[in-house]
């Protein structure tokens, strides 16, 4: 048995792991329609103006201003109707002096006239309108090009593509769009214990948690899950499904066989295959976490226990997934809650504890170590330092939510 | 010419769409891998105890207790070693006084044994272990049951699903869920000079930009959106396209036509299919909104103009659409920032007033009136009060962040 030589603490792990993991670089073009939560791969320029024509920002009457100049309610200007303009059309004719049109909001703004009249201030009198306030040249009216101008960039490359952002792509009628590929995820289970839900399990074994909860963190992150299955304690069955997943994936993420115990295999075959850079964390759960390179693809190996698992897809697979897919940092929403009781902590390790909220109060969550629950029922967790024995009931401490799975996420979440 | 003769306010708005939005009911069996972000429709009950068995927590030899007491670096305890129990196996003999086990982390605990010694506090010599630290009884040992017990709720109807709670139900072995529907949201243009993107603009048309914007926001907070195409300015269109969206989906949404001018047709046509709930909204952008109810069908008719089809789409259709697919509300992430110039606020509605954020300094994004770039080039939003007329420069401004689509938001984009 070895034991870990050393433990990398949390921030340079996640150091080592933003110097080794590049962002991707295949692109794809996909339809507008299909782009929510993608992220640009190019500059989409502007062929066009926004609006493509003036047009009327209100509904009234199209007019000559200096036509309206000195109109009030005592001494209304009497303009001739001489048509109506509704969207979509274009009233053919010049408006001269003394006339007007029909305009709604929208429509594009006839030749001779400057200005657009509110139709509150007017009154229809047959085939005159009277105008009872005067309007400048410009007013209610929004210029060809004021939104976008032909040649604008309209949005950057490396922009995520929010509905606003769609809308405006969309707004200079382009309907594809040239977006960064989602990393490809490789998920192995590792143990000849571990068995998929819906079988029958024989004493001794359980059930496949980590591909699961893996699956759901990869596909709300920007990446695709490729669930390669649960492999048995072997180190060939191992080596072949890890070259497998380094010819298919851009990143491998592995449960179980990474810690010191018997069975654990990994450390061995990822030293055949590749180099490691960390193995050995200094937090609390987590330890068993190993990070190496198969040539340049890099491999996660994730501690078997869900919750250490999980607790580390949180903190470490969640920010290597985004820089891979172009995402901006993850940010989970923080708040700051008072601890309900008094926390004897680990020493030597930074610690994750999970905690409920309720009234205000953080309430630490814990069972045996490694149980699925301490997760499924927490609604956050709070990060204690190395060097803190303890914290105080009543102290301040923040807490880190679940539930929030990203600044914009989302999931095509079954796995290929 | 109508006017609107009374605008509802923002929160009375909410307050009737709460009122007049019922949570769907229909349900659908889904694989758990494809679950993460639907909602529970019934409670998951473990059919099982986690762990199936006692199981050591760490790496060493299982013992019986008693056999270590006393023991120290001094004076060590010598167990036989009788064998090796690995995860997954079952070792069948039971294991009598003076006698251990070689066992790692998650394997059963052999009859007989009701403790585990680290290995850390032990030494091999040959077929006998020394044991230099007692243990208790259930030291390092996971109970049976300890995590989640046979006939315990596991994960509750209504809850939306999380990867740790996917993996609490993959602990029990369950790899099917009963979860709500998704909403099918009908996605309606109005507007006989709105073409789609790709299309070839004739003077006086603009490109359909709701559809896109509202498709994103649907596909990120729970629904199905279900583009059904542009409708030009004609009543019996738009009244066989509102007849067959009842028919298909649990929620209509239009965008155009519902302001009062010329060509706005929507309210004769919702008149005669079902009743109006209100119509004009107290605020800017916004104001010509509409609710209705065809039958049971609700039906949001929103602004034209992409700004405030947009604006609205995030203040009313979100609250909306999570209420129907039993979304928890959605809560944008607001930060606080100094307002960077003075701004004068309309007077008699509530405003929203996009900004970007620029050094902690909220920098108000105003192009022409329903530019879509005001949206797009914007970080957030703030909410200006009825009946308040200005914001001064500095002054502290609470900023409704746009990149935040929901506490647990996903897309599977692409309309059916």
């Amino acid at each position: 048995m070895t034991l870990f030589k050393q433990l990398t603490p949390r921030v340079e792990a996640l150091r080592l792991l933003r110097e080794h993991i590049k962002p991707i670089e295949r692109t794809e073009t996909i339809p507008l329609e299909e782009a929510y939560g993608r992220v640009l791969a190019e500059d989409v320029v502007s062929p066009m103006d926004v609006p493509p024509f003036d047009r009327a920002a209100m509904d009234g009457y199209a007019v000559r201003a200096e036509d309206t100049y000195g109109a009030s309610t005592h001494s209304p200007r009497r303009l001739k109707l001489i048509g109506v303009q509704g969207v979509g059309e274009l009233y053919e004719k010049e408006v001269g002096p003394g006339e007007c049109i029909q305009i709604s909001t929208g429509s594009p703004l006839p030749k001779g006239c400057d200005a657009v009249v509110m139709r509150e201030y007017t009154h229809a009198l047959g085939e005159y309108i009277e105008v009872y306030s005067p309007v400048y040249p410009g007013a209610n009216i929004s210029k060809r090009g004021e939104d976008i101008k032909e040649g604008e960039t309209v949005v950057e490359a490396g922009a995520q593509l929010t509905p606003a952002r769609i809308g405006a792509i969309a707004a200079i009628g382009i309907e594809v769009v040239k977006v960064y590929e989602k990393p490809r995820v490789a998920i192995i289970a590792t143990g000849s214990e571990v068995k998929p839900p819906g079988s029958k399990l024989k004493p001794g074994e359980v059930y496949d948690i980590n591909s699961y909860t893996l699956s759901a963190v990869v596909s709300s992150h920007g990446g695709i899950p490729i669930k390669m299955g649960i492999i048995p304690d072997d180190v060939e069955a191992l080596e072949g499904t890890i070259r497998e997943a380094v010819e298919r994936c851009d990143l491998i993420v592995l449960s179980g066989g990474s810690s010191v115990g018997t069975a654990d295999l990994l450390r061995g075959v990822v030293e055949k295959l590749g180099r490691i850079i960390f193995h050995g964390l200094q937090i609390k759960p987590g330890k068993p976490t190993l990070f190496a390179l198969i040539g340049d693809r890099p491999l996660l190996g994730m501690p078997g226990y869900p919750t250490s698992c999980l607790s580390n897809a949180y903190l470490f697979l969640i920010p290597a997934l985004r820089r891979m897919a172009h995402l901006p940092p993850y940010r989970p929403r923080i708040v700051r809650a008072e601890l309900s009781r008094r926390v004897v902590a680990s020493t030597g390790r930074e610690q994750v504890l999970t905690v409920h909220l309720i009234n205000g109060r953080a309430h630490p969550v814990f069972k045996e170590s490694g149980a699925i629950t301490s997760m499924s029922r927490a609604d956050g967790y709070i990060l204690i330092p190395i060097g803190v024995d303890v914290l105080e009931e009543g102290e301040k401490v923040e807490v880190h939510l679940f539930e929030d799975t990203g600044s914009l996420s989302w999931s095509d979440a079954s796995p290929r």
